[in-house]
């Protein structure tokens, strides 16, 4: 149970480069994990060019338990996500009939099934499908890797149906505290009790308030309840001298 | 003045990964880049880890002509980008006298010049300070790489001052028409298209339109004008067989 699940994201895309896609499934992706006691350790963004999606891939998934890929499964020619995925795994790729006889349903007009949709029946040989009903080109898994849609609404829907199947680790716990103070003003206190409480982490994040004034929320994270709790009170103490004591 | 200019952009905070916060740096600066003749080539996002941030500067450092970083300059004890980045340059890292005097007047008041705010003015030698009246804690750039707040109004004002004195390349141009069609009925005239046009770049982005209805945008760039125009009149024709001629 004590084990640690790691997870990298990697963002295939141009146009989030470019800045034209502005990225919401990074934040969806990171919290999604941090719900199911996955760590979310890095995340990379590369264009569509297959030698980069590649030397990306292999990076994350030689090093982290699961890797998550999102955008370039689509059925246009900047879409190469899954056959660089194959490259990477030295597998083939081709048609996958189950695919390609939803698509037949699904695209029964003159000229409909056409070579570009066939493209998002192409799956890497080997890979398990994640798709429903509601799914149009689906994502699948390949060894640690899954991969899924681009389009935020799509890729959440095949986080759902791909999470049950996870290894998940003991939950980060997380706690916060509202300092009612500087982030410069706990700074020093701040650092001796990280130093006392190595088994949990202690962000400090700067924000404005309501009355437009600098304030800073403190969070500890933890997999032990009882050291989070342990952290947690001593940073209460701090805030309580540092506000006059009583 | 054919020189291309590259960029990547090195997030740094376990904030991130953990979903608590979500990033809007990688968007703004991508967008910003593109609008002044930058490429932004790769994204990495990593945690308030030292060797984590070493290894992905030097990744980036070497091979772009710019690194961005956002992130890990406050005064807390896990704010450890300065140091990082002092070390993955081997230099040397000090309080900036520059800093510590402009400090020394904003924070007169007793215990306020203390040791977590002189954190703030540690600035790696040689690097030269991104600062302004509106700014506390200073940005630098040390060689090529950029080094900026994570606060996205902050991030911001450094990138108003540090743009001007970054080279920059000829502008990518981009120019979009809407489709009216779903992606899987232009992939394969698209493709043909792309193949003929080889020094732009089509991208087809899916979206779904006021009607609810499947829909996509197609988007031209090139930095040649010319090349970006006969590109975008292929499009159009292809779209004007598509929707019956005339």
């Amino acid at each position: 149970m004590s084990e640690i699940i790691t997870a990298g994201i990697l963002v295939i895309g141009d146009e989030i480069l470019s800045g034209r896609t502005k990225d919401k499934n990074i934040g969806f992706i990171a919290e999604y994990l941090t719900n199911i006691g996955i760590d979310l350790k890095e995340v990379r963004v590369v264009a569509d060019e297959e030698p980069e999606i590649i030397a990306a891939l292999d990076a994350l998934r030689h090093r982290y338990t699961y890797v998550f890929t999102t955008g370039g499964i689509g059925p246009t020619h900047d879409d190469i996500t899954a056959d660089s995925i194959a490259k990477a795994f030295g597998v083939g790729i081709d048609h996958h009939p189950e695919v390609v006889a939803r698509f037949a349903e699904r695209f029964s007009g003159p000229g409909e099934l056409n070579e570009a949709r066939l493209r998002m029946a192409r799956i890497p040989d080997g890979a398990e499908l994640i798709q429903s009903a509601t799914i149009l080109a689906p994502g699948f898994k390949i060894g640690n890797v899954i991969v899924m849609a681009g389009v935020p609404s799509i890729m959440q829907a095949m986080m759902d149906i791909v999470s049950p199947k996870l290894k998940s680790g003991v939950r980060m716990l997380s706690e916060t505290v509202r300092a009612n103070a500087r982030e410069g003003d706990i700074g020093g206190p701040l650092r001796i009790i990280a130093n006392a409480h190595p088994d949990t982490i202690i962000g400090s994040y700067p924000f404005q308030d309501e009355d437009k004034k600098p304030n800073t929320n403190l969070v500890v994270r933890s997999r032990d309840p009882e050291k989070l709790a342990a952290a947690m009170a001593a940073v209460k103490e701090m805030l309580k001298q540092l506000h006059g004591g009583a």
